[in-house]
C-alpha cells in the first residue's frame, strides 16, 4: 500500500489512549502522527510513560483541530465524559473523522445522558449522526460513517453475550440479570482511595448496583434488538487484577433449549466474525484467555432444573472494551478488513 | 475458669485445619492438645508450616480415636470429602464430640450426597443425628449436640444473606439467582493446574456452573425455611485473591419493599447475633472488610425499575466459612457465648 | 487485674493507627479510649473504615492534650513526618506517656533529620530524652521511659538481622549491602499515581536507591553497635502485595563462619526474646510466614566461594514494623511482659 | 518476500513454547508449521490452551526429527533440562537448525553442567559447537550458526546490566553482588506447592541462595568479559506476579564515576542495539515497563558515600528472557534484522 492513514489520539495520558498507541504501533495501514493531551501539551509523551521510551519520544500536542487536521485524517477521543461532546464538532468541521471512546455519543436521548452522566448532553446533529460502533452488531452502519461512538467496556461484553439469544428468541428479555466483574484499569488512571493499591489488593467489592452509567447503553441495544423496551438488573464488581471483564448473565429460557443449541445458534450468528469465539459445551471462558487481545469469548450453561441459561462472556476491557474495538471501527470506516492490525494472540500466562 | 476444653484437630495439614490452630490459639477456654494427620503422623507439625515455628512444635498424631480420647474432649475433622463419614463413628463411640468441617454430614438424603459428591454417604444413625451448624439459623439445635456438621463456605455466605428475606416473605424463593465468587484458598492446599499461580493471577474465571456440591446444601436450607421445595441457579467464580467469598444474590420482590425495609428486617432478624453486620443503605460490603474475622457483612440494593433486590453477602471463607464457624459451634455445644475467642477485628488493609 | 491502661491513638485514619486499633482490641491490660484525627474529628470512626462497623462506632476526637489526658494514660502518635515533633511536648506536659511511630524522634542529630526529612527537627530536651524503641536491642532503656520513638519498618527488619553478627564480630560492617523489599501498605493510605492499583499490580519496582530516610536510622544503630561509623548501601523495592518486608543483606565474613555458626550465634543472642525466630540451615523465611504477627524471622546462607553471608529477615511492616512493636514498647514501658496481647499466630495462607 | 521460514516448536505445552507461538504469530518472515509435545502428541493444541482457540487448532506432533524436517527449517526446543541434550543431535543430523531454550548447551564444561544440573551433560561436538546466544554480546557468533543455546532469564537481565561496566573497567568484578527477583512464570507450568496460588499470593520469598543453576552461566560470561575468573554472590526471590525479572546489582566502583558516566558508557555500548534502553539519571526501570516486550531496561544509582554503584536491569522473563531472545537469535542466524517481528510495545498497565 502506498500511503498510511494518519491517526491522532486525544487523551494520550489515560489508559485508553496509551493502549491505542500500543495497538496501532503494529497496524499495517495506519500510523499515529499526533498524540494530544491538553493537560500535558509540550512535554515529551514518554515522560509519563517510561515504557514508551525509544518508541514514542515526541512532544504531546495541544487540542487544536486546525493543526491536527494538517497531521491526521482520523482522530480518536479517549477523554473523560463531557469532553468529546465539546470538542467533536470542531474536529468534524475541520474534516477529520472522529472515533469517540467516551460515553458522550452513545445514548441517543439527551435526557437519558444527562440523567446518568450528570452532564450536558452532546449537541445535534452530531448526536443523531453518531453511529454506535458495536462492530459485530452494527458494523454495517459503521462503514463510511464520520463519527463513531465506541461502546463501553461492560456493554461490549454483555451485549455480545446476549444479542444472539434475544434475536433467536431463546430467552425472555424481561428476565435478564447481569452480574459483571471488571479489572481495575476500567476505573482509569485517575487516583482515588477506591483504586489505591492496598485497598483493592486481596479484596473483591461490589459497586454502583443498578446505578452504573452503562445501564442505559445496554438497555438501548437490548430494546432495539428485542423490538420492545427492556430493563435489566445490572451489577458491577471490582476484581483485584488490572485487565479483564466478565459478564455472567442469567435469563429464563423460552421453551426448551440445550447448551448445545445455544452454542450452535451463536456460532451461526457470529460465523463471519473473527473476534467472537464460542466455547464448546462444558467449557467456560476465563478473562486471561483474551488478555491483550480483541477477542470476546462466550460460554453457556443451561440448567434444566430451573430452565435458565447462564451465559459467560469475557473481554479485555482495554482492547475489545476500548482501544481494540475503536481500531476495529476505524478499519470498518475505511472499508478494510475489520481485523487489520488486531490479530494479537492473547498473552498467556 | 479452672479447666480448659481439650481439642484435637484431624487434617491439620490443610488450610481448614491450620486455620483452626490459628484461631484456637487465642481461645480463653479451649486448647489444642492434639494435631492429627494420617499422611504426616510422626513428623513435626511446623515442618510443613514454618509460620508455626516456636508456636506449635509438637509431632503430628495418627488417627487413633482411643488415643485421642485420652488427650481430647472434642475433635474437629478438617478432612477431604468421604473421610469424616468413615472415621466419625469411632470418635463418637470413644466418647468424643465431633465437629465435621467437610460435607459428609450436611445432606440428610444419602442419595443426594452420592449424586453430588460421587462417594458413599455417611451411615445412620449418625447422619440423622448430625446437626447442621449454621449457627445464626440453627444455633438452638447445636447446644448439647454430639455431632455437628459445619456448613460449607458458599452456603454460609449465601444462606445468611437469603434466609431473613424468605422468612419475612419479602422475596419469591423460586426467583433466586446466586452469583458467588471465592478466593483461591477455598480450593484447598492440594496442587493442580487450576490453582497454579501463573494460571490464576490476573485472571477471573467461572467454574462448575449449576454443578457445585454446595447447591443441594443451599437448597436444603432454603426449602426448610420457605417450607416448600426451592431450586436455585448457583454460579461460582474464582477471584485472584487468597481469602474471601462474596455472594451476590438476586430475587424478585413480593409486593413493594425499599432497601430500608430490607435493612430493618435483617437488623431485627440478627438483633441478638454478634457476627452478622448489616450495612446502611448505599453501602455494600467488600470481602476485605471481614478478612481474618468471623463476620458476615450484608448489604442491599432494591431496584424499583425491575422490582428486584440485590443482596450482597461477604465472609472470610476460612473463618466464618470454615474454622471460625466451627469454633462458634463448639462454643454453642458447650453452652458458652458463641463469640468466645472469636472477636477478631478484621485485618485491614 | 482491676484496671486497664487507657490508650489514645492520634492518626487513627492511617494504616498505622487502624492497625493499633486492631491489635489493641485483644490486649488484656490496655484499652483504646480515644481515637483522634485532626482531619476527621467529630465524624464516626467507622465511616472511613467499614471493617470497624459494630466494633468501634465512636466519634473521632480532636487533637487536644488536656482533653485526652482525662481519657488516656498513654498516647500513640501514628502521624505523618513533622506532626509528632509539634504536638509531643504538649502531650508530655499534660502528663501523658507518648509512643511516636513516625520518624520525628528517631535521629538524635537535628541536622541529620533535616537533611533526610526536609522538615524542622524536633526540639530539645525531648529529642534527647526519646528512647529508640528497637525492643530486642534497646528494650532495657524503654522500661520506664516517657517518650518512645518507635523504629521504622525497614530499620526493624534490617537491624534485627544485622546487629548480632556485628556484635559477634562475624561480619565486616563496612561491607554491608542491604536490598530491601516492601509491600505497598508501607507507603501509607495517601493516594498517588505511584500507589494506584493498575500501576503496581503485576509490577516490581525499585525506588529511592541510597536516598530513603530510613538510611540514617539504620546507620545510627549499626554505628552504635559497631562502635565506629558505618555507612551502608541501602536499596528499597515495592512488591505487589499489601503487607510484608524482606531485607536481604550481604556482608563479607570476618574469618571463616558456617551457616550453622551464624544460626547458633543468633539463637543465643535472641534466647530471651519471643518475637525473633531463627530458621534452621537450608530454610529461609518468606514474608507470609509472619503476616499479621509481631514476629521477625531470620535465615542465613553462607557462601564459601565468596566468603560472604546472605542474611534474610522478614516482618509484617504494619505489626513488628509499626503498631505491634509500638505495643511491645508500651508493654515494656509499663513493666509488663513484652508479648502481652501480641501473641498472634501469623495468618496463613 | 516469496517464502517464509518454517518453524517447529518442541515443548509447546510449557510457558516458553506457548510464548514462542504468541510471538511468532506476528513475525513477517517466519511461520510455525509444527507444534510438538511428546506427552500430548495427537491431541489438539488448543485443548490445553483455550486462549489459542481459533488461532492454533492443529494436532500436536510427536518428536520425530525426520518428519519434522519435512515440515520445518528451524526447531526451537523449549523443553525441561536434560531433554535437549538427548534430542538435539538427531535434529541437527536431519538438517534442521536448532535453538535450545534450556540450559543443556549453555555451559561449556560438562563437569560444571553435571554439578549444577545433576544430569548428564550434552555430548561433543555439539556442546562445543553451540553458540551462547546472548544477542547483544555474542550476536556476531550467532550469525550462521546451526545450534544456538539461548541464555537463561536471570543471566540475560544480569549480564546485560553488568557487561558494559566490566568492559569499561568501571567496576571491580570481584565485588559483584546480584539480588534478583522473578515473577512466578519463571518456575514453569509444572504444579507444586511452591507455586500454588494461595502459598504465593501476598507473599515474597527467597530461594536457592547461591545455589541457582544460572550462577555458572553468569560467571562464565563475566569471566570471559573480565578476562579472569569471576565468582559472584547471587540471590533469587519469587515475586507475587506472573512475568518480569529485576536484577539489582551492586559493585565497588574503580576510581570515581558518576551516574551520568555510567549512563553515557552504556548508551555507547548499546548504541546499535534496539532492545536495550538506558534510563536517564534519577529514573529506575520497573518490570511492567517491559511487560510482553523484548526490551531490557537499565538504570543506575552511584552512591558517593560508599563508592558503590547499584545497577537495576529488568526484562520480561518469557520474552527477552526466553522466547523473544530465541526469535532474536533466529533473526540473527538468518542474517535478518534482529528486531524483525519483535517490535512489541510493552503492555501497560
Amino acid at each position: 500500500m502506498s500511503e498510511q492513514l494518519r491517526v491522532a489520539i486525544v487523551g494520550s495520558t489515560g489508559y485508553g489512549g496509551v493502549e491505542l498507541v500500543r495497538l496501532l504501533a503494529s497496524h499495517p495501514q495506519a500510523k499515529v502522527t499526533s498524540v494530544i493531551s491538553s493537560s500535558s501539551a509540550g512535554t515529551p509523551f514518554s515522560d509519563g510513560f517510561p515504557h514508551l521510551q525509544h518508541i514514542r519520544e515526541e512532544l504531546l500536542d495541544d487540542v487544536d483541530p486546525a493543526l491536527i487536521r494538517t497531521k491526521a485524517d482520523v482522530v480518536f477521543l479517549a477523554t473523560p465524559a463531557g469532553v468529546a461532546a465539546k470538542i467533536t464538532p470542531a474536529f468534524l468541521q475541520a474534516g477529520l473523522k472522529v472515533i469517540d471512546l467516551s460515553g458522550d455519543y452513545r445514548l441517543k436521548s439527551p435526557a437519558l445522558y444527562e440523567e446518568w452522566y450528570k452532564k450536558p448532553a452532546a449537541e445535534e446533529p452530531y448526536l443523531s449522526e453518531a453511529v454506535f460502533g458495536l462492530a459485530e452488531i452494527y458494523g454495517e452502519r459503521v462503514k463510511g460513517a464520520a463519527l463513531i461512538s465506541n461502546p463501553g467496556c461492560y456493554p461490549t461484553a454483555t451485549l455480545l453475550g446476549l444479542v444472539p439469544a434475544i434475536k433467536a428468541g431463546f430467552i425472555d428479555p424481561a428476565s435478564i440479570i447481569i452480574d459483571a466483574k471488571s479489572g481495575v484499569s476500567g476505573a482509569g488512571r485517575g487516583v482515588s482511595l477506591g483504586t489505591h493499591y492496598s485497598e483493592l489488593n486481596e479484596n473483591f467489592k461490589a459497586y454502583k448496583l443498578n446505578q452504573h452509567q452503562h445501564i442505559p447503553e445496554i438497555e438501548m441495544v437490548l430494546s432495539d434488538v428485542a423490538e420492545k423496551p427492556v430493563v435489566t438488573t445490572f451489577s458491577t464488581h471490582l476484581v483485584p487484577m488490572t485487565r479483564g471483564i466478565m459478564s455472567t448473565m442469567y435469563a429464563n429460557i423460552v421453551g426448551e433449549r440445550t447448551t448445545e443449541q445455544f452454542i450452535a445458534s451463536y456460532k451461526e450468528f457470529y460465523a463471519d466474525r473473527q473476534f467472537v469465539r464460542i466455547r464448546p459445551a462444558g467449557l467456560l471462558p476465563a478473562t486471561k484467555e483474551v488478555w491483550g487481545s480483541n477477542y470476546c469469548d462466550i460460554g453457556f450453561a443451561v440448567d434444566t432444573r430451573t430452565n435458565r441459561v447462564t451465559i459467560v462472556s469475557v473481554i479485555d476491557n482495554l482492547v475489545k472494551g476500548a482501544a481494540g474495538q475503536a481500531i476495529q471501527n476505524m478499519n470498518l470506516m475505511m472499508g478494510w478488513d475489520e481485523s487489520l492490525g488486531l490479530q494479537f494472540v492473547p498473552a498467556y500466562p
